[in-house]
């Protein structure tokens, strides 16, 4: 494909797109399939020859929008948003037009330089603490996702627990991490991964003190500021309290509300961090920032550069050796990185600081409505406080009818929301955070569950 | 941003790119800046107001572009290639403009199949045992790279070793694994996430049993079809016996050579690959497709997702419970991901099985030419077997003067290559394998380096 033939298969594709963004409506928001039936529509086998652009975009439209559960509806309530934005879209677009590889400063010294500038951007952007800057002994990387973020914590944690020695000779005690039961299921993917034993893991309040006298290594504490069930907030200070006093790493996954202290009228949600080992939240969640982008901040880079860094002779080179740089290769799991920091620095020019509160704000104040009316209806509860743009709530009638529900809205194809258990009781989940999202829709969506209740 | 300005601002990045790739060789492929020179042009503080995108565009000409070390540019002979093209980039702008998250086969249905089905499709494109497919017990899966895929294989390992104890209990008894000294550095990073310790790594060889003796618990072997240094083949059949008899799992990374199996003539790469455990090859170095794209196979899947899997309530959905769908989130280590499969079958079919084996053809045919001219210089000597298309050269007066040879062509920006080390030897590496070289490229740096030298 030509420079030329690029711009024109290029125009029809940002074509398809809009064209797709303006429609999004008219699909079910949960694609309506049963398993197996994309595949059916796909040939056995791959083509001899290549075929024109006109009919991969063909098939676009005919065999995978059927299957798409379209996260970019305005009717979309499901799980956390993954909201997309036209800057992200395009800033990434350049990622893959460059295509440039950012494992060590110097295979594209940009691609470095712009993601720790645009991280320390977001340290002030947030109100963090200044110990996350790359300034001092700190510093942001972009990570996929949040288990990704914990799962480096962790292992720099157990590292530092252990003086740095399960690294090179494998793990040899039993090393325990905390979290509250409503934490993260990464985690105790994260603690399987690194050696450490998904039982090892305290999903319950445990005294720290008990496990030490119990021969054991407390080396974690994973606190969370937005659960994923409900958006609550682990009393930080406190935890961090303990983690001080017994050397404990502490790491705050706000993987979701983070993106909320954007607005310093929400700051509250981050009280403690500043007490914070690490610390993590997700543009690719609430921030506009299309997927993948986890934000991941340390306060002392070395414990995690020490705990992932191998240097074989073809990646040796002296910039690296001089020390002036980062090689964020050493930051994470993968070895080669996209030039991810462009999608989001787009967003941040292209919405400015206050264009991205005022999205937060809206979010927000559309959640507290919603909540409102289910508060004024007999037939309904909520199941826990809505501090930011999620609201729990269930039919007073029991499991049995909020199940059924759900299937029936879903079923519908006008609205897609989740649920998850609260003490043991079925709760519908509706978290508001579309790009496209506005008070007609969350109306609507207000309309239809009444309706059907 | 509405779907309008979208289409405008989406034409200039188009054009932008267009514009980029078709004067890339006006630029230094090795980005000639300092640590700091980039991020020194950006202002302190982000924007309070947004930004007009022609601002935005302005700066990547102005600030991003001095910082980028040319992947694209024909003249990129470094590392390995990381081949991008105008349909990976299209199929991967219409990811983004989707926007969905294929964590759970409920939560995009087509993201789930399509990544299943064009992985079926590449293992007969490669000529793969078919125990890779999804027919059988096995399946492909999209990893972000072949480090990530290597760490998922030695967990699927550690915990078939310990019968699926050390993922909950942690590890508890001295694993080791095995691998070639040219192996990729991945394997010694993930020995210590997984906390088997990568003094536990056996980097030469050494008799499995004399391990067991001493009382350690053999787990994994990784093997290297073209190792990063020199693209040597480790020989699989060899150890495919060894790990049968001990039952230990293998493991085949295939990272960058693998892609040249889509060449009939060259499948012997692959032989005992139908005795392995698991393999991996990246699209996102040799076929074409941008970053990030790892295709990692397993011959039983239940053993990775019994090692990977955790399911909190908010995950749970019939169709998950069915047993019928793959959730892909179990098969790695992030939660989310996007819909990576669209890039690769807009590759696949814009180009054609022909298309893409003409490709490989091309570089391989110039890397033996350019390796001809070698062994016809008397100043020059060859380092290594040249099979696909890297070639490992040096000059014959010594270290020194081959490391001076490499940093004057470099500093030149007309070209890039990189180096190792061979028996203790400094080598120069060039690789041949961007989407844009050819045969003048390749005789100008050949010319480039005979008069440096």
């Amino acid at each position: 494909m030509t420079p030329e033939q690029f711009r024109d298969a290029g125009r029809q594709t940002i074509d398809w797109i809009a064209r797709y963004l303006e429609q999004i409506e008219r699909y079910p928001v949960l694609a309506q399939v049963a398993p197996g039936d994309v595949r059916r529509r796909l040939p056995a086998q791959p083509p001899e020859r290549g075929e024109s652009f006109e009919a991969i975009l063909h098939d676009l439209d005919d065999v995978i929008l059927p299957g798409v559960t379209h996260w970019q509806s305005p009717n979309f309530f499901a799980y956390f948003p993954g909201n997309a934005s036209p800057p992200a879209m395009l800033g990434d677009l350049v990622s893959s037009g460059l295509g440039v590889q950012g494992m060590l400063w110097a295979t594209s010294p940009a691609c470095t330089e712009l993601e720790t500038h645009v991280l320390d951007w977001l340290v002030d952007m947030l109100g963090l603490p200044d110990r996350f800057k790359s300034s001092g002994q700190g510093g942001g990387v972009i990570q996929d996702t949040a288990s990704s973020a914990s799962l480096c914590a962790l292992l720099a944690a157990r590292e530092r627990a252990t003086a740095f020695r399960t690294n090179a000779t494998g793990v040899d005690c039993v090393l325990t991490a905390y979290t509250s039961t409503q934490a993260h299921s990464s985690l105790e993917k994260a603690a399987g991964i690194a050696g450490i034993g998904r039982r090892n893991v305290r999903l319950i309040e445990r005294a720290i003190e008990e496990d030490r006298r119990a021969g054991h290594t407390p080396c974690f504490v994973c606190a969370t500021v937005g659960t994923t069930s409900s958006t609550a907030i682990d009393p930080i200070p406190a935890i961090a309290d303990v983690c001080r006093r017994s050397g404990v790493w502490l790491h705050v996954d706000a993987a979701h509300a983070g993106s909320a202290a954007l607005c310093p009228e929400l700051r509250w949600i981050h009280t403690g961090v500043e007490h914070a080992d690490s610390y993590c939240f997700n543009p690719h969640k609430w921030m506009l920032t299309n997927f993948d982008c986890d934000c991941f901040y340390v306060a002392d880079r070395r414990a995690l550069i020490s705990t992932l860094s191998v240097t074989p002779e073809y990646l040796r080179n002296p910039a690296s050796e001089s020390g002036a740089v980062f090689d964020y290769r050493d930051w994470h799991v993968p070895l080669g990185r996209r030039f991810r920091a462009l999608k989001l620095w787009f967003v941040i020019r292209h919405y400015g600081v206050e264009g991205l509160r005022a999205h937060i704000r809206r979010h927000v104040a559309l959640a507290q409505e919603f909540a409102s009316w289910v508060q004024a209806d007999d037939r309904f509860e909520l199941a826990a406080p809505a501090p930011l743009n999620l609201v729990c709530f269930r039919l007073v009638t029991g499991d049995e009818a909020t199940q059924r529900l759900m299937d029936d809205l879903n079923g519908s194809g006008r609205l897609y929301l989740t649920h998850t258990r609260l003490a043991g009781r079925l709760v519908l989940r509706l978290a508001i955070g579309g790009t496209y999202t506005e008070r007609r829709h969350v109306e609507a969506a207000w309309q239809l569950i009444r309706t059907r209740a």
